[in-house]
């Protein structure tokens, strides 16, 4: 079951170069484990933005809820979920 | 180069049914070209809506422009381009 | 699987009372058989706007977007969905 | 009387990890107890956001809103409001 | 218990003059009744707009939106209800 | 001449408890001047924000900003007034 | 009293263009009108568009409506108004 | 004196393909001799859309309007124009 | 050349009240000293907002802008700038 | 392969002047660089803003996202990336 997802990043300015740059280890650690997994079926940078659009092929609701907080910048990441389903055009 | 689109279907109410079904059958065959080809990367329907989100993965923007003013509803399309990059994470 | 939907009826001008009062009764008869199947776990109007709020139980996007676009309505819809999951304080 | 709510929550960047967890104890418990008295009627999470829609069951507008203003995090939250009425299609 | 609507009115080019005008005539003994009754507990023109504010005394939100919903313009009519509560600095 | 006002608040998170209630019995004392003055013509609590709407009769708009600026939390409000008019139905 | 007015006029397809040659000419007389009572204080056209900003200055509320919906385009007008007051560093 | 535009066309459904065409060839023609001339100093279409951003060099607000106005399909079209003055950073 | 400007004041919680006093002499300085010379043409408080709307008469964009930047509350403000043109129906 | 960027600068309150001032620095050389090597076709300031619109020339989503990530100010700014293709109407 496939979802579109947009997550934008914004860390609070408290933060220190070392706390992003670890953030960043762990996220990249994270999501590269998704995608061995195949849950994540894609991610791309959104061109000049501190975002991403990602594709997620999960089970259920849930699963997608749990592995998007799961993320460890969620918390300060916004994130906006789309819904997919089969189209008629495709050809897979 | 990856770009991501969104495209909004809304026919003018004037359309007959049989004039909006064959725009359907030559959306498809246009479409189902554009992936066999490569050139569109997927295609998904906004659960719904109609609409989808599609990728494409062109050459140029120019050669974007072109597959997509090229489909047969695009008169009656709204589109929305995202351009996309490399992501760090992404294991590809 | 839960999903939320608002749905936004806006029809031409050019249907008559007959029309729509026509497919007033198919609605009604479509959503009925939806609630009494469970897949549609609620439905409210929306006050002073031709439009409702409905939730959906549902096993998967394919399934729901099946369901949505069997709406005799469909063709006079704006759908916006939104995908819900277990929230942790619910005692359900 | 049914509303939906629309919560979103966003902490200042001063409360510490363990502020926000009582924050969240209290909350479970206040929110438990209004599901009990069925004032609350269903509470779900957005799929990937610090949000959730809930369904109220109350007697009038003042006693919404004495019960969203008592919720722990209610200073932190966003919320917006939707007034709901019987919907003619429904079968409840 | 209150609440305020406002309300956006906008005729299909298809109507004429004399259906406007007989519309107007229709609206104002409706809406004079509400007023009379203490259901509508006020409706401003909004400068410059053919909209309205307008305050509702009801029972229920079923109550609104039967009245709303009854209004001769309400096929024409965008609305918008916010639910409002008693305000503590209120000297009512 | 009768205006409606949108007062949203949002105190910054360095005020103490104790500010925000001094804020709060300085803004009571203020608005219920305002209320036997006659100049305030209504306030209502907007159902689950920190929010209000109110109505306000002055002779001119210079008196309404003098009066809007003069609430002890203007600093923290956001406000956004429509000016009203007679209404052809309203029967007052 | 000032008030400052964007209007954005869009005509139906349905008019002629001797018909809207006729409505810019009656608009092109009551502004004027309008002007040379004072009660209209400026109109610019806004570049590119076929909008203006004006300036009025006027008694009350009522007044400025009642000038605003006796342009000879106002049914095919948008219109929204804006209060203004005395500014402080204003030297007139 | 530089100015960024944002033209969107949106014809008609009433509009015949020989009239767009027809159109089209004269706004061709158009568009041509404002960029012989130097004051149009670019046209970009927008991928995927029927609009273009365009800059234009020219000696006033007045002879700006004066040539968006002149453009054969400007009755169709939404334009948006931003001013733009010289970048600090500029090296031309 | 004339523009209308819309400039909203938000100042950093930081600031103290000694501070932004300050500021205000500075500005209504500067403020008085345009108006002198005739290139703000005008200058209204927006009732109930921290924001006003302004008139300029000037030569170029490049001189608006140095004029705009040069406000002392400059970092502070958002500022959106609208050219205007002469309009048909203008006496003036 | 042309894109248009809008860039929005704000910069925390914690930043000092002097820090500000380095960082303008250090954009302007970065700036040059880009326009002297062709990859920056243009840059403007939008009047009244911290802002710019930029044209890029680049080979490839890939370049632009480099280029645009390696601005010294890129961590306070917000860009909006629009792709453009040649329009049928530019004579260059």
């Amino acid at each position: 079951m496939m979802f579109l997802a947009r997550m934008d990043v914004r860390f609070p300015d408290t933060l220190t170069a070392e706390q992003i740059a670890d953030f960043q280890v762990r996220e990249k650690a994270y999501s590269g484990g998704l995608q061995e997994s195949g849950k994540m079926a894609g991610i791309w940078r959104i061109v000049g933005e501190y975002a991403n659009h990602s594709l997620f092929d999960v089970e259920s609701n849930d699963e997608l809820h749990e592995i998007l907080s799961g993320f460890p910048m969620y918390p300060y990441m916004t994130i906006k979920v789309t819904p997919l389903s089969k189209h008629p055009n495709s050809i897979r």
